[in-house]
């Protein structure tokens, strides 16, 4: 049995294997009408995320899985004073596979370690990991750039706090000639953990300069939640955010990715540019969870 | 594609497509039982509605398709600054249908613009429309009085904010020979803009004199949460309460309907009279969503 | 048409019959898959119980059912005043069975004389009865213990609220030769009116005393919410936990049962020990649901 509680988890041959697993979904989503069909998905978002709950269970609906769960952990036993192990191994009674959201880090590697007959897919612990959405990234850039090699792409924004991005940045960097360029304030520059291990980066605090070279934007919400003061919030929240105006400094090819939800960090008039590929992103997340739940249940 | 705003997006035609479809469904619901496998419908409730929610959720499983959402805006992206505009086109790549309520008149409207691939019904926007109500009203009239034309058909209590009674009244109001008898308080009149258009109509303030020549009475609850003030509430709310006393005026076939939930306008006593017919309303309007999402998916 | 508000509804040769369901499902779930298709289940918990509403949605989607529902009472028609009568007469117009779970004593009763068409399973009504887990209780002691006759039961912890225990002890009573030892302290001993219509039974307030002679280990939770006081609830919580170091005392094939969720009363080093069955007989839980939602909708 296999969880993904981390991006790292899978290797880039198994990540090659649910790409073209993904593939073909699109290609004939009718064979897999029926494919998950008596097996059930437990869908516990401890912390809200309508998002990500909803492709998750749409992924398994539309495999024909059943869904059992709860998005909001405040009507469960939790408030009772049940663990987190417990709530796991009651579970395991009742579904097949699990994707699980959490407020704590960590929470989705405890389970893993608990569950001994359900797969864990962590869809998110606190700051940490959210792997599903980097593998809704990767299928994205690979739809449109064929391959991961030979890309320079710039990540904009939250640099220090995005879950999204620590998880994406150290996928990409398994391929090769991937050049990084990180785009923010100082105040919330990439982590040196994070760009330690990296073969290639460059780092700016201007958007406007990054802009040309770029062949993907990695565009990233501001997060009040994260900010000690709101003050400091206030002051930061707009400061990159993307316009059509910037936007013509940038390649035509290029594609701008959002793990969304976004607040103004790009402006609504980009909507409509062929270059906007962050609603699009969130079609590939509910093929890529398709993909990865019959490649967890061993459906395939 | 088609959506489902307010009543008159149907035309009376449309409408007759969709009583004969739900006729059908009763007579034989193991025909759909699969009509809409591999579909799925999105049940946004940005306002709480366990009865319209469970109809709908109620009526597409009933059909074979999946249901995905939320019954409560507290648990979704919305608290973390999220437009409904984005929303829409977040949805619209996971479901191929969409009930949804919000608490903001115009929002459905706002929701079909944004929509390019899937099918908006509007389950209810603040004091605006409610379509599937109209739907279930008028199937239920259809089948006990056999067609709109030639009833006097009564409304009583809330005429002034009450969104269900001015959806029907307008739908009412494109077939023949229909008079319509306003009962209410002078505080909470029907509205002069609905009053303007109608062919045939009285008004009066008594319940009592109104009831010996109505085909119908459609009574409404009076909601406290429509009142400024909860004085002007505590006045009112009693005021015109169907009793079985009350009813010894009435004809011996007159249909008695409400939008539920009641509170105590019909009294408990009136349920056990053939005359009642507002649970078996909720019935009909199971029908009229079954055969309108197989209607707006072209699945007939 | 069957109701099942407490465990006494159902004869010993009902229980008998649902038990061979249940091992007959368990044998061969795959013969089960589609048996309950184009049915639905109405899971209304208007006190929110995750576990108990998991299994219960899991029982009926792994039989084919389908469920519509909700898990929180803030989110319904109750908040704007509709009574449970009403509620009942609403849903029973969408779905074929119905579980639910009340704060007050007495709701599914009210409940089961209201619905005509929709048989109504208890999931609890306040401290009163749960019939479904005295389902699971039975067929994990049967599962181990072959039958329920010429047993010695201990229940431990709070005897005087907890709810689940009156059940067991009521359905175990009818069987021949079953002693109950009752271990707690003074202040949460097991009611008199339980008491009262026992063959044979013994009171203690020494777990560790009780334990070398039991087959049965029942563990149950002292609920803070049952308590007028916290200072009561702090002085008694602690009193009777099960650690590994009691447990050498018991007989090896003894079972440790508890109703979950657990706080501390069992140790979680308890868990390894094979006389623990408290997981193991969430997932009978499940079974018996799966196999009295058949024997109620008749289709078995």
């Amino acid at each position: 049995m296999r969880h993904l509680i981390e991006p790292l988890d899978l290797t880039t041959d198994e990540f090659e294997f649910i790409f073209r697993l993904a593939d073909d979904i699109i290609l004939d989503p009718s064979k897999y009408l029926d494919r998950a069909k008596g097996k059930l998905l437990a869908s516990l978002f401890f912390e809200p995320s309508t998002r990500t709950r909803l492709s998750f269970e749409t992924a398994m609906l539309r495999i024909g899985g059943g869904v059992i769960g709860f998005s909001d952990s405040k009507v469960t036993s939790t408030t009772k004073g049940e663990t987190l192990i417990d709530t796991i191994k009651t579970v395991e009674n009742y579904a097949d596979i699990c994707a699980m959201r959490h407020f704590k880090e960590g929470a989705a590697t405890l389970a893993s370690k608990v569950s001994t007959k359900m797969p864990i897919i962590n869809a998110g612990d606190g700051g940490h990991f959210h792997p599903t959405q980097t593998l809704a990234d990767l299928l994205t850039i690979r739809h449109h750039k064929g391959s991961f090699s030979n890309l320079n792409i710039g990540f904009c924004g939250d640099l220090k706090f995005g879950r999204t991005i620590h998880s994406l940045v150290r996928a990409l960097n398994r391929y090769e000639d991937v050049n990084f360029t990180f785009i923010s304030p100082k105040e919330l520059k990439m982590p040196d953990q994070f760009k330690s291990f990296l073969k290639s980066y460059d780092e700016t605090d201007s958007l406007t300069d990054a802009l040309p070279d770029l062949d993907i934007l990695y565009m990233s919400r501001v997060q009040q939640e994260r900010f000690v003061s709101s003050d400091e919030y206030e002051r930061l929240k707009d400061f990159y955010i993307l316009t059509p105006e910037k936007l013509k400094r940038s390649k035509d090819d290029m594609c701008i990715l959002h793990p969304m939800p976004r607040v103004n960090e790009i402006s609504v008039e980009v909507d409509k540019d062929p270059r906007a590929c962050y609603f699009e992103q969130m079609k590939f997340g509910m093929y890529g969870r398709m993909a990865l739940i019959l490649f967890l249940l061993e459906l395939v």
